[in-house]
């Protein structure tokens, strides 16, 4: 059986309306033999560092050669840039907005801005470019087509970059940011096992999240008692913080962008609490 | 690779259930190598109306041949028949309950009622019939069966019928209403651009919603300023009203049905404002 | 056209992140050609008994062979083992913490603890077993693997099984109780069919929901008005209690575990109402 072209969509779309299915019917209209897969249609409206931060962490477990389509567009219609880009393994395609900031600095990235008409539906709807521009590319980019058709080549310093929030050392400790909460309530940081390792080598830690103090970093949400809020380094390799068969979110009221300060347990904790 | 025949899936089933899995095991049991594209599952219980909206925006984007299975079904296990509907391009699977209204006046339309029970799954369940008769129906049609096989043929007058709202005009004003609300927020209005182009010509026009005033329609989300009340024509060139980046529900705390106002914008606007 | 491998995911994982879209593109990193089809992402977090409903009510109608990935995992990275199980038409993978309860007890299973680590991605991470380990021994099996070579058998005794909640007869009532609320605000309780036979045969029931007292069992939900408060047999053949194109969650302001009691109608009904 030979291997059928892989398309992903990651939108902002949600999934009562038609969007979602508007978009399969032309992939499959220009290549009937796609497999169309989801990777979230619930990203925020207008959330392109939520979308950024979700096609990281995901595109990597697919197979080689597939074609990531991410439609998370609140400037349809302007005049900002659609683009497709090529790494060493896979092919991305959607707005120049940001939302493809994790991979515009591969050394293999190949960037084209999408003009050539002749590959669009038409009439274009100013305001669903993804049915008419996007799904049209990505489908004949899955089936085989150069990706020079598309367009002319961009480098990637004139491609919009979003900050991606890096955490900052400052005063012996190491301060980042809830940036998201998964569906089962656990926190997502900006924090990766590697910042922990550079800021702390081997020496234990603990992490400051508003009066809350935890120490250290579980293996796994099962080596404590339920009810228990830890921290621990999630399957992406980010800092996580969680209530073991729980919801972190509320139980520790947290806010999006919350400060999370990571010390070393030796310089003990700040007597007010972490700054926010 | 030959192409595979094609379903899509339009129910208020939700996806918290069994129901949308058992719907896809039982097609892929009639036909091994189906693609199923789900529309929508989140159409609003009972709501025949919002299917037969988002069916008629979406069946044209899907290739020839697809077989649309649309299972909004309130009197299931009455005496309200079941549909098979050949248009000159597609296929659709249904209760005769008005949810094919938009398709049923096509001039090439040739429908059949469904009631050879070789075709169905034994026993029939008096609850579920989408997976007992319609699925598999609907999968027998994709893989190639004569639409005369399910049943006897129906002239379209002795289909239910309902409305799907028309706009009306009087006293120098077009007057529509909301239909729907989507993802975006974005209210959707059943006033489409051929009805504006009737009533207005290419002269100015101003929209009324509740107190608010909306000047003419624009092409895009994208050329005026964040947070403005606007309308433009949607992906589907109907009347739509949105705040650009925000949520014209919430905004403008829209009611469905409520009334939108078309007038020449030389006619001026009401002194009450709309009327509703 | 051959028949494709069909792999069936149900988890509690919902769909604003990525962790659907990661494990799908691990199975089709491992198995290309396989068709994936979600049963439902929407188990509450950490709700075996869910899930175990939701795998025992649909997996019966998909085809022979076909491979079911059930990820509702509270103990991931606990020592709990995994398992893969065989039946005499379809494959199971998941946790050995109930969610296969359904299932154990049929004549022709084998159960295999998974434990050949050749099979799993590397490295593992201790909090996504179901990316690293369950994913790909899924598609491996769904490949053709000898379900033998994921590890050693086990005797279903050995698995862990949760109370699947039987009803029970006492002082000539059946009393059984609400199981779960579905998309449609109907009432699953944990009575079948055949629980109803054994208990009242052919004479006539009255049903109990705290005050409420509903008389026999309906066929459909369309033999009576809109609003009415009816029990009748569902899909799956157990008995739900339901609000005539209504939601009976709602209504009836019913709670989950909501004792359920059934009488016949000659022994006539309690005076103080249902005890709960």
């Amino acid at each position: 059986m030979t291997q059928r072209p892989i398309i992903t969509l990651t939108t902002d779309f949600g999934l009562e309306d038609e969007y979602v299915g508007v978009l399969k019917g032309v992939l499959l209209s220009f290549l009937p033999e796609v497999q169309i897969i989801d990777i979230s249609h619930a990203i925020r409206p207008q959330d392109i560092q939520g979308a950024a931060a979700i096609l990281s962490r995901s595109c990597g477990f697919f197979p080689d050669s597939t074609v990531h389509l991410a439609v998370v567009d609140p400037g349809v219609g302007s005049s900002r840039p659609l683009l497709a880009l090529k790494t060493d393994r896979q092919v991305f395609v959607g707005p120049d907005n940001g939302i493809f900031s994790p991979f515009l600095q591969e050394d293999s990235i190949q960037i084209h801005r999408i003009s050539n008409d002749c590959l669009y539906l038409s009439p274009v709807s100013p305001t669903f470019q993804g049915r008419d521009i996007m799904a049209p590319v990505a489908a004949q980019l899955a089936g085989g087509m150069a990706i020079g058709t598309v367009g002319p080549a961009v480098p990637p310093e004139n491609c919009c970059i979003i900050d991606t929030g890096r955490p900052q050392i400052s005063n012996n400790q190491l301060v980042g940011e809830i940036v998201a909460m998964d569906h089962f309530g656990n926190l997502r940081t900006n924090i990766t096992g590697m910042d922990i390792n550079r800021f702390a080598g081997k020496e234990p830690i603990t992490l400051e999240i508003g009066a809350r103090v935890i120490e250290g970093l579980q293996l796994t949400y099962s080596e404590t008692e339920r009810g228990k809020l830890i921290a621990l380094l999630d399957s992406s390799n980010s800092v996580e913080i969680a209530v073991v068969c729980g919801n972190a979110w509320q139980e520790i009221h947290a806010r999006p962008r919350q400060k999370v300060v990571v010390r070393l347990e030796r310089d003990g904790v700040s007597c007010q609490g972490a700054p926010g």
